[in-house]
C-alpha cells in the first residue's frame, strides 16, 4: 500500500469556493493497494479534503496498512466486505469515531480500494459488477449494524430482488441515455456575476435541467444572485441552492423565505449536517421547497434519522466520506425502502468518478428509476483520471472501463504530490 | 508546543474491558503548551484514546500547532475562546469533521490545554475560575452555532445569572462535603466473577451509593453478574449497566426486559453514540429505566438534540472528546435549560482529572445541584498526574491546585511514550 498526499491549487481561481470554505485547496489522500498479479493489477481509493488537514488524512490511511497488506487478491476480491468489517469492527479505531471524521474517511478510502480492485478483477466497471451480483450477495456486503429498526437484512434482499426485475431493460437505457446530471459548475460564491452567467446560459445549453448555486454568506447577494441566475436559465429550468452549513435553524427559515420566490427546487446543507431535527424543523418550515442534505453525513446511522424523521425530501450520498462501498450500499436500501430519492454529492477531487457508480447501481438494480434524481457534475480536476467521468447532453454515461474509475495518472501524483511535486516545490 | 503519545498497557490486565473493547491500552495524545512566562508556565490537555490509531491522535495535534504558537500568553488566557474559535471555524480543518471524530478531538487537547493554562496564570483551579467569571463572558466562551433554536445567549446568561444566586454558599458545601461520585472500578466485563464481588463490596464499603456493570456481550452472563452484583451491593445501593454500543435499537429493548428485574438505574450507551432517534426509542420502551449516552457525543448538535427528543434521562459528558472547555460550556448550558442531570463520563486517563472541574461549575454557578447527578470514577492510571483526583467516602474532593488537572508527571511520560519509552522498548 502506497499512500500520497496530493493537493490542486484550486483556491488560487475559487473554484470551489462557498459560504463555509472560502478558499478550498481540493485534495485527496491517495492510495493505490499494489498486487503481485500480472499486470501491474491495483486498487486505488482516495478521501477528499479541502487542503489543510489532508495530512492528517493521508497518515490516518497509512495506519490502516496492517490491515489489508498480505491479504489475498482473489480473498479479498470475492468479499469485500472482509477488510470494511475489519476496519470498522477494530475497537481501538473505533474509539477514534465511532464511524465518523478523520478515521471513517480512512476506512472509506481504503475500502474503495478494494472494491476498484474488485471490479477490475472482475474485468467490469463496479456498477456493472453491483448489478449483476446476486442479491445475497449484496446484502451480505451491507451493514445493518444499528439500522436493523428501518430496515432488515431480509427487507432489503427483498428489495434487491424486486430490483432485479427489468434490471436489464434499464442497464440498456442507461447505456443509450446515461444518467441525469446537474451543474454545479456555475454556481461558486467567490465568482462574479458576469462569470456566474455565462457559466450558468453554458450549462443551459449543454442540456442541464437543473443548475446549483451557492448562498448563505450574504442575503443581499443571494437575492440578487438567485435573480439572474433565474434570468439567465429561464422559468423551465431548476434552480437548486446550497448553503453549505452557513445557518442555525431560525436563521435558515428566515432566509429562505426570502429565495423562495426564485423557486429553487432544495435547499441543500441549510444547517449543522449532525441535525436530523433541524433539517426536520427547516423541512417543515419552507415546503414545498424541497430539503437536501448529506455531503457530510458522517454514516448509515446519520442516513437512518434522516429517513426517520422525515428531514429530507432529497438524500446526498457522497462516495468518499462513509465506509466505503459497502456503507454506501446500506444508505441505498434505506433510501429505498423509505421512497427517497438519492441525489449523490459530487465535484471535488474525483467525487464524480467514483459515485456515477453507485448512482448507476441504483438506478439499475434498486430503486429502479432516475426520476427526481440527479448525479451532482463540476467540471473540475477530471483531466486527472486515467478514466475520467463523460458528462453530454447534461447526463452521465455509464463508465465501461473495469473499476471505481479512482485511479489517478502518474504525472498528476508526481506533479501535485504534497509539499514535493513539482507544482508545490 | 510539544507532542507526546503516550500508551499505557491496560489490556495485559482486562481493565477498561467492556462488550465493545475487549482489550484497550488507554492512551493519551498529549500536548504541552510552553510559555517564555517565569517558573515554566506550560498548559498540558490531551485526547483520550484506547491504543491503536493513538499516532493518528497525535499527528492531528501537532497539526494545529500554527494556530497556537506564537500569541500572547496573556491574550488567550484572557479569552481562550479566541484558540476555541480559530480552531473551529478553520474552513479546511472543518472539511475532517466537520466538529467531530479525530480532528474535533485534537481541538478539544489544545483548547483545554489552553484553559489549563489560563487557570493556572489565574492561580486557580479550573472549576473556581468557571464560577468566579462573569456570566457574560462565560456566554462569550460558549460556542451557540446550531444550537439557537434550543437555547439563545441570552437564555444562557439568564441561567447563569441565576446560578450565581447561592454560589458562595454551594461553593462551601462544596470544599466541605465533595461531590457524589459513582464506581466502574468492579463493573469491567473480563473481571471473573469473585474480582468483580470483591471490587463491588469495596466501592460499597468505601462509600459509593452507585456501581456500574458492564453488560452486552452475553445476556445469560449478564443475567448473572448483576444477579451477584446486587447481592453483593445489596437492596439500596444503585446499580447502573452500561452496553457501550453494543445493540440495535430492538435488540436493547429486549435485552433490557431482561435485565430489568435487578433495577438498573440507568442504561448507558445502550445502541450508536449518533442514534438520538433509537435512544428516543429506547427510553420510551425501558421507562421507568433511565437512559444515558453521551461520552461519544461528537458535539453540541448532538447533545442539542438528545434533549429535543427527550432521548435521555442522563446526559454524560466527556471533557476531552469534544471541543475543549468551550463547547462543554454550551452543553453543560443545553442541559440546564432542559433540566436533564449531568452526570459525566470519566476513567481513561486523566479523563476523572479533568471533568471534575466541569461538574462542580455546573452545581456551584448552573444547575445549582448535585441531586441525581455523579461523577463516574476509576480508580486507574491515577499515580501518573501532578494533581491526582481525590475520592474519599465515595465523593470527589474540589481540586485545589491552580489549572485543569491536566499535567502528566515526567517521569510518566517518559516511561510510557510509545513506541521509545522504557516500556514500550
Amino acid at each position: 500500500m502506497d499512500t500520497y498526499d496530493i493537493r490542486f491549487p484550486t483556491s488560487e481561481y475559487l473554484d470551489g469556493s462557498d459560504a463555509m470554505n472560502p478558499d478550498p485547496d481540493y485534495s485527496a489522500a491517495y492510495l493505490v493497494l499494489r498486487t503481485d498479479e500480472p499486470e501491474g493489477l491495483a486498487g486505488h481509493g482516495f478521501a477528499f479534503t479541502i487542503g489543510r488537514g489532508n495530512d492528517i488524512q493521508t497518515t490516518a490511511i497509512d495506519v490502516l496498512r496492517p490491515y489489508v497488506v498480505g491479504r489475498s487478491v482473489a480473498e479479498v476480491c470475492a468479499d469485500p466486505g472482509l477488510v470494511y468489517r475489519a476496519l470498522v469492527g477494530d475497537s481501538q479505531l473505533r474509539w477514534l469515531g465511532p464511524e465518523k471524521g478523520v478515521m471513517h474517511m480512512a476506512i472509506g478510502a481504503v475500502v474503495n480500494a478494494v472494491w476498484d480492485l474488485a471490479a477490475k478483477c472482475a474485468g467490469k466497471p463496479l456498477w456493472r459488477l453491483l448489478c449483476e451480483a446476486e442479491p445475497e450477495w449484496l446484502v451480505a456486503q451491507a451493514d445493518f449494524r444499528y439500522v436493523t429498526d428501518a430496515i432488515t437484512p431480509e427487507e432489503a434482499l427483498a428489495l434487491l430482488r424486486h430490483g432485479r426485475e427489468g434490471a436489464a431493460e434499464r442497464t440498456e437505457a442507461l447505456m443509450r441515455h446515461g444518467y441525469p446530471a446537474y451543474s454545479t459548475t456555475a454556481g461558486w460564491l467567490g465568482y462574479p456575476d458576469e462569470k456566474m452567467i455565462r457559466l450558468a446560459k453554458e450549462a443551459v445549453a449543454g442540456g442541464f435541467e437543473l443548475i446549483k448555486l451557492k448562498v448563505g454568506a450574504d442575503l443581499a447577494d443571494d437575492v440578487r444572485r438567485c435573480g439572474l441566475a433565474r434570468e439567465a436559465v429561464g422559468p423551465d429550468v431548476h434552480l437548486a441552492i446550497d448553503a453549505n452549513q452557513r445557518w442555525d435553524v431560525p436563521e435558515a427559515i428566515a432566509w429562505l423565505r426570502e429565495l423562495a420566490r426564485f423557486s429553487p427546487l432544495w435547499i441543500e446543507e441549510a444547517t449543522s449536517p449532525d441535525d436530523v431535527l433541524g433539517h426536520a424543523a427547516v423541512r417543515a418550515a419552507v415546503a414545498p421547497m424541497k430539503v437536501a442534505t448529506g455531503e457530510h453525513m458522517q454514516n448509515r446511522v446519520i442516513a437512518k434519522q434522516l429517513l426517520q424523521a422525515g428531514a429530507v425530501d432529497v438524500l446526498q450520498i457522497d462516495a468518499a466520506r462513509v465506509g466505503g462501498v459497502n456503507e454506501n450500499l446500506t444508505i441505498l436500501l434505506l433510501a429505498a425502502k423509505f421512497g427517497v430519492p438519492v441525489c449523490p454529492h459530487a465535484g471535488g477531487v474525483g467525487l464524480c468518478e467514483l459515485v456515477q457508480h453507485l448512482a448507476m447501481f441504483d438506478y439499475v438494480a434498486l430503486s429502479g428509476t432516475t426520476e427526481n434524481r440527479y448525479i451532482e457534475h463540476v467540471d473540475h480536476l477530471h483531466e486527472h483520471f486515467r478514466h475520467p467521468v463523460t458528462v453530454h447532453n447534461g447526463r452521465y454515461a455509464a463508465p465501461s472501463g473495469p473499476g471505481f474509475s479512482a485511479e489517478m495518472l502518474p504525472d498528476s501524483i508526481a506533479r501535485y504530490v504534497y509539499p514535493s511535486g513539482e507544482h508545490w516545490a
